[in-house]
């Protein structure tokens, strides 16, 4: 017997569609469909995110990634703006029309949070802060969960069954890459972990080609893998000079390089007959 | 500097497009192609062997693969038929016109192999076997080089280097999956592999989907997954009754699944300005 | 250079000595010490607790573990006692004298934890909580941080410059074992961890060999080359009746194994020239 | 059920002691005994060779170690001296009567170092060539089985297995470190998988901590580790001047290093009640 219920498919055979109300056309994520979140590693400045944001909108991107509070391996790196930062984002968000996905690392900042995000991510870093998942699972928002960097399968799955025991049933699962012995790389994207999580659980999967990679000579390619072998979207790093951002500036794409990126990657979603959103 | 030099890019800036002469029209491996071999693990048989031939000639493919020499973890699981199936696999290659690949595990089987074989296979496990890597090195005759379930990208191209400054130039990568901690799948299948090597090297490059999953359900996604990557090609276990295979029967496809998988591929590659071949 | 500093063995060439006030004679943890911190997975209840702590005061150890907040893998397994187990560890600690360590996994929980427990545990799935590591960068308390389980030697010194860089000076490590590809075991001891750490910092180590194997057979053969290759203490899940224990029976060493364990443990770090406290 | 047999404690409750006749004292490798194996990575040259093997008989060593053939990542890195070395082991082995240990690589040297040498090594690279392992399992010689990078114990044990089952039951186990994300050292070594095969087999296990630390500093407290958990030996490289060593100075003892090293692991052996040879 699997260790998860919730999430299995054997609990709901029908494929999760988790809807974002925007005021206008709702955005729909799962099966079927084919979600193109985009935006900076992290909310820099007002300028710079109101500028990349306006392209992508453009560009027919819908939802806006942006970190508020960003997870650094050392204390001395830049760590996001944090909650002065929300402001920023919801000027953004009024601008635009583009919905939010913002990081949350600490259950103490989702009161700032809650009003103004669309999307609650949680990193892979806390894939495992159960003190955390139990919060965002007590919440109506849709929460995107990313695997963790040595997550089995079955671990990251459970991980989805804090949240949707909590109550709240729109978990979007997100494939960026685990840690193995290969130095290349930042990461090794788990490609099969797609089709697999398609057979065991009705949950929405995306891939993170950005940080899967680490390397943004290689998003585009694992970005169009992720969707032929059946992802329901993709998370992509885009920065208007990667080479000064603050943040993961090597993984990031410029907007010329995301153009051709969304372009390819639309094709390939066409193909397995999934609607671009 | 790279370790590396002669598989490297910067050695040779036009990517290697491998011939098979075949009577017929040759069969090209390389950058603008997308190979399919298929076959079952092992001959098993000669009336079986016979029988998948036929039926993968008819659905289009040309290059046929079949363990004569099995490496198994165990000294008592089925270790193929040894020399005597290469009378069953000349027979096959002369009705059919199917060029032939199998795995050499041994430098003192090459004499018998040599004339009848068109490729010949080196398994992951023999990937820094450098004594057999010398011996192919000094053959005119296409390699097919498994990556060892835990070599980095560097030590491959250095086994690759190996066969290259023996003198055969005819080298074709093979990405079968990667050792890692998820005990969900065989291995966990390094996509990123396909868009790195591509960059760092001039060799032609295609996936093991069956041996990178070892479930039959997740080997056309990741088949097509590898060619939306870039892959050169993809390599299939095909059986008629995958129930009763001697080896790798939950990996492999049925005739019925094979097409499927066949036709799917066919479009990812138009997709990529492959030729199917 | 490197990226921690506070941490660093350049910024500090002297060992941290960590002091637990005990009323008697403090207890020593690091260079020239061999701390054994003993007791069960979890608290269960007043009985067992009571029992197990006297039991191994006896013994001759000083500072008991057990876990009030459990971190699980599976939300519907036993999470531990919560809030309502302080009082029992608070009685048990005025009965017995012993010192007190258990797993903090929400910063929330702090206030209650902290008047009561003598070492704060931050557990291996939240080595990269920062938010966690900053609350308790702020305390006066010595903090025991487990090396996550795909943490990288630099990754783990660096969580320890979060509380380092906060002003708490008290941090002690524990290598507990990491995540590879070898199904035996629960996971993989780094053993080679334990002279390296000593030369890259000042901070003393200790291991987990519980945790570490996975298995209570392999628990006192682990522990003694952990001591052997220079680790300053070790810890270690103790209970009456493993096969009844609420979490990691299979890992508990029985009282009987236990003395036996402490015996030869004893022995080894007499010969590296360390004293048993 | 498990998949190996003879090798198996099972198959087999006694342990296995190997006897390595010298015409002298027999050299005996296995349970209740701690065999120090030491040389050089590679044989250089004759001076050399006869300088290190004289000072490690002075200081109690009764086996060398010394490799012919380097099984090397690169093709353009020091090979080895091949059959030309065989020379210089032998006459080294006359004036000292130091019996010897040298990896083969390729069947076809057996019959070459068969008369000279008196262990052959299957060093990890080449631990499933599963043609090499049939060559040595049918001769009358021990064989040191190094375990590969990522093997997993069933695999390794399977690997001996092959040995066995050719008819040749002496086979010594090593433990040389396994590959994990873990950059900062050249593999991780695997204490735990001392007490492990101890228990799953009858087989003799020592350990190799200079390749599984790639560092000298680390050497001496890992090689106490692996003593002080049960393994049977270890298998030390020394070398006069390490920063000149053709292969491997940066793991390589002084042997003012390699005396302390001895010494203290004397002692670790005492302990455990093993006799020094």
């Amino acid at each position: 017997m699997k260790p998860f219920k919730l999430a299995s498919r054997e609990y709901r055979k029908q494929d999760t569609i988790i809807e974002i109300n925007t005021g206008d056309k709702p955005i729909l994520i799962g099966e079927g469909y084919c979600t193109v979140i985009a935006g900076p590693c992290a909310v820099e400045s007002r300028e710079s995110y109101i500028d990349i944001a306006c392209f992508l909108k453009s560009a027919g991107v819908r939802i806006l990634r942006g970190g508020l509070f960003k997870p650094r391996t050392s204390p001395y790196s830049f760590r996001g703006l944090g909650v002065q930062g929300v402001d920023i984002m919801l000027e953004v968000r009024q601008l635009t029309g583009l919905s939010l996905v913002t990081e949350v690392m600490d259950a103490r900042d989702l009161d700032v949070l809650y009003d103004h995000i669309d999307i609650l991510q949680i990193g892979s870093r806390n894939m495992q802060n159960f003190s955390l998942l139990e919060e965002v699972g007590k919440l109506d928002k849709p929460v995107l969960l990313k695997r963790g960097l040595s997550a089995t399968i079955e671990e990251w799955l459970l991980a989805a069954e804090y949240i949707l025991s909590g109550g709240n049933q729109k978990v979007i699962l997100c494939e960026r890459g685990i840690r193995t012995f290969e130095p290349y790389t930042r990461n090794t994207i788990d490609i099969g972990a797609i089709p697999l999580i398609k057979q065991l659980s009705h949950l929405p999967i995306i891939a993170d080609p950005s940080h899967a990679t680490g390397k943004w000579q290689m998003v585009t390619p694992v970005a169009k893998a992720a969707v032929a072998a059946g992802a329901d979207g993709v998370m992509i790093e885009v920065h208007q000079e990667p080479d000064r951002a603050l943040s993961d500036g090597k993984q990031s794409l410029t907007p010329e390089n995301f153009l051709d990126m969304y372009e390819q990657v639309a094709k390939v979603a066409a193909l397995n007959g999934k609607v671009l959103n």
